[in-house]
């Protein structure tokens, strides 16, 4: 098990193999893949397609003094493999020292730490940039995938590369024909040309961009490769090369089933199927039925996302029925927001689905195109909460300090099932104001909730109590009814609870109101403090007679966490705020 | 004067011209632009040359059935002019009437306010998508500069329109050959080539992501205009009708400098000389000498600009001078920032600068790129203040707000000459922090200042005094000074007077100390008050014994305001302080 790879500590190791031990190298790293994949979950397709590829790049460039940049580093398993790092996918122990991410602080081989795409290409040219400037000779190689070429930073990159950099870079453009869900845009179109034509299209837009390109459609033959990258390397200028790989290769469910095997939780490999069962109802099923059944009844309604359709549920099938009621405009969220504005200009009913940490992309166009214009676009975010995607490039913690700024953006925090269908539905129908949602990150629970969130910033008394009064907002809701309980049971009184509803704003009247008789206000939020909601309301109590204690994150770039762990170090916890209360004068 | 032009109320008018009265229609609006111009100051360049295109748009098609969308809106004039607006133009008592950028408040002829560069297309895409959903069968035509495509939101859209919208979608590509410096990057020179070749050039960018495209040499020439938009109208699939226009026609200074004449002051139309002085010294002025002060000592020192880069005063000729040392990646702000991030973690000193209000547009890049990685990006931001620009799209008031929320990134506010310098080099020279710098607004002032920022988030105390703690960040440092003063002159003691130094964080043991001899902080801050610097300092005492004043800016987006008048709506002059103070026990 293991022969050639368990001997590779570094990419020197890759350089002394002959023909036949690449070949078991990549076999090798194959049963490494299904290892950890088959245990831990991580990238399937786009690790199994590119593992010749990244055996040929070591073999041939000479890394780190040669350096690499993974596109949103989806295929960055092989490369971690052959530096050193082989011990996070054969060991089972170890799995947790890898990051699933490149990471220079896991390895000099490692740039940057990546999960967001289409960066690549600008982070290689500051690179060779800065090489340039330096006098250095090194190579430059930037790796991206045929998904992430449709987002702008990584055409802006392409621009500029073409001609404004005039020294040593080597763009491979890995196309498996596949983004993250099926591929869309015309620059998809054109790979599929130049693959059918084995890169001799007629029109080329990488060499309309000034670049030099050769196409190769072998990419996942070892020997192939090195003749490719031998002949790219040292180049004294920008060329893409454009390589034709199978995302998934080498299992054939994976083979067969791109989008599905995109991404994987712990499997069974026999059978494919996922060790983790999901609820059958969810706020992600949830918006899924809301979606088809308004999609059903109202021409007008059409639903957008940046290549995250499952994010809201939306199979193929599903998308399929949509119909021109769903736009997948690929991975593309500056487009994606400023489209869906003009699409409420004129009347129609955008809904844009994505995650938290994505939206990020597009602050510009949310503010200037949507905000300015207060077109109601209606932005539906998944994975805000801090115990949903806990790796450093994926937070969703910083959703609210982002985006409660904005002016005339509404931000809605649903606390129910009932609260968040209503919020959708509100939402989509309205035409005053852009609006986004947070969804949920826990269990769905039910209760009744108003069905008109037309009165901005009014937030809801859902227990009337006195002394204390708890702010709970979205999904931390829950914990501020634990935490109401527990104050009745330990102190023998009972608080106020609110339910903030609103993430952008607050409701003077009702922080005016309880000055009356409450005398520490809690504000809890699932994000950030700075920035966030707890500090309004604190701003607000500033020159008043109220004391106040926000609980949230602190600001900071958390990785790899363990979600009570880290509120337990937070002070979060019912225990650690009823302990803080006890220090107060109540 | 004005013959035609005076009789023309909407876009029918235009209609019922002749050839003849159609040149003359021209050189009207010509005249009322100069009009304009010369005396009120705004676009120069981009409305001088697309005067002969606009009448043809409005000849051929029907707005606003037919829908136009400018890009920037600095093209925009003309349109303005011909759909019920000239009176901003030819009447000077109406010049405030009229934006300077499309607004549908204005007219039903405008479908979105923009000023940023680059949304047309998207936003075009989105009327085109809800017209196809509701069955309409207008035109939509998007109008776009050659420097506009260079911005990842149009390539975005390009590509989007190329393969998704199966639909009429008209996209003007207004080639003048100039973005708002020398244009750059792959695009630039793809449309040179497309240009000499009259369109016909083998590899044409356009046509690879599955567009129409044609070209016409003539754009200023109305009767060509007509054909070729007539040729297009009503076609059932999006193209590209690439136009070769002459910026700055008709003002023989304006046509051989294109860069200077982009935008304007007030000018004397003889000589073409601004009416409006600026000083010799400036923070502007000083970073350019900063600037190339620096690139002659260090090697490693970068400049790079989102093509902005007057905002630090570099001219031509410094450009030139800069060489290498200089990098315009044109109007391309997420490539600039991800960039310099690899040129950063490479060990060179890049220095992006740009407009506060354009670095919105890269929030993700600073996230995940930059501050995730913590490379040692430095960013100087010109226009940060309310008194800078005041129109919506191009405010400065939401950069605190928007950035001091992302950990790891250090923003500095400056209050001197001394200390701007000093940070300026401290940010470069150091390896440890990404750092953004707000440019100061207000005039150059000289006060000794520390050449060390690394002790993150110290605060500076300029005056120790008692019962009243100033802490006036950047911009508004000398309101404070003015503030200090008032205060002992009014109450009879002297107030501590704090200059923040870092808008990012708070000074944890400084706030905790003032509590023993201060009843009273008092925040000052050149920006929105949601998610700033004075919510912050109120949190921190939220559940201690201060009280705490925030002044600043409301979450609101302001549009062509006085900025004295604002400050006094917004209760925030010196008196209207006082009178605060008044009201508490001190």
């Amino acid at each position: 098990m293991y022969d050639i790879l368990k001997n590779i500590n570094s990419p020197a190791d890759v350089k002394n193999l002959n023909a036949e031990q690449l070949k078991i190298l990549a076999a090798d790293i194959r049963e490494a893949l299904f290892n950890r994949l088959t245990k831990f979950g991580g990238h399937f397709g786009p690790n199994f397609g590119i593992v010749e590829a990244t055996i040929a790049m070591h073999y041939v460039f000479n890394s780190p003094q040669d350096k690499f940049v993974f596109d949103v580093s989806h295929q960055s398993y092989p490369h971690k493999m052959l530096t050193g790092r082989k011990n996070g996918y054969i060991k089972d122990e170890c799995f947790k020292e890898d990051s699933g991410y490149t990471n220079p602080e896991e390895s000099e081989h490692d740039f940057f730490n990546v999960g967001h795409t289409s960066t690549s290409i600008s982070l290689a040219t500051g690179l060779a940039k800065a090489r340039d400037l330096k006098g250095g000779k090194e190579n430059v190689i930037a790796l991206i995938g045929d998904g992430s070429l449709t987002g702008g930073e990584a055409l802006e990159a392409l621009d500029f590369a073409g001609s404004e950099l005039k020294s040593n870079l080597i763009i491979i453009v890995n196309d498996n024909q596949q983004s993250i869900a099926e591929g869309h845009c015309g620059i998809y179109h054109h790979l599929a040309e130049l693959r059918r034509t084995k890169g001799t299209a007629g029109n080329n837009l990488f060499k309309s961009l000034g670049l030099d390109y050769i196409y190769e459609e072998n990419g996942n033959d070892i020997q192939t490769m090195i003749k490719v990258f031998e002949k790219v390397k040292n180049i004294n200028r920008p060329i893409v090369v454009h390589i034709n790989t199978q995302k998934g290769k080498g299992y054939k469910l994976a083979e067969e089933n791109r989008e599905g095997w995109h991404w994987c939780l712990p499997f069974d490999r026999e059978t494919g199927q996922w060790k983790v069962k999901f609820p059958a109802e969810s706020y992600t099923s949830l918006a899924r039925d809301y979606i088809m059944n308004k999609a059903a009844q109202d021409k007008d309604f059409v639903v957008i996302t940046p290549a995250m359709p499952m994010t809201a549920g939306l199979t193929p099938d599903l998308r399929q029925k949509l119909g021109a009621q769903y736009v997948d405009v690929g991975i593309a969220e500056e487009h994606a927001v400023a489209m869906a504005s003009g699409i409420a200009k004129a009347g129609g009913k955008p809904l844009v689905v994505t995650n938290a940490t994505f939206i990020q992309r597009t602050y510009d166009q949310i503010s200037q195109d949507v905000c300015i214009n207060n077109n109601p676009v209606t932005i539906l975010l998944n994975y805000t909460s801090f115990d949903g995607l806990t790796d450093v490039t994926h937070l969703g913690i910083f959703t609210i300090a982002a985006f409660s700024n904005i002016p005339n953006l509404v931000i809605l925090a649903p606390t129910s099932k009932e609260e968040y269908l209503n919020m959708l539905d509100w939402s989509v129908n309205q035409n005053k104001h852009p609006v986004m949602i947070i969804m949920p990150g826990n269990m769905v629970t039910s209760r009744e909730a108003d069905k008109d969130y037309s009165r901005l910033n009014t937030f809801k008394l859902e227990q009337n109590g006195e002394k204390v009064a708890i702010l709970a907002l979205g999904d931390f809701y829950q914990r501020g009814e634990e935490l109401a309980e527990k104050i009745k049971s330990e102190f023998g009184f009972a608080p106020t609870l609110i339910n903030p509803r609103f993430a952008c704003g607050i409701d003077e009247q009702l922080l005016t109101d309880l000055q009356k008789n409450h005398q520490l206000v809690i504000t809890l939020e699932d994000g950030i403090l700075d920035g966030g909601f707890g500090q309004k309301v604190a701003a607000f109590y500033a020159d008043k007679d109220m004391r106040v204690k926000t609980y949230g994150l602190r600001k900071e770039f958390y990785d790899r966490y363990n979600p009570q762990e880290l509120l337990q170090q937070l002070g979060m916890t019912t225990a650690q705020i009823i302990a803080d209360i006890k220090k107060e004068n109540i």
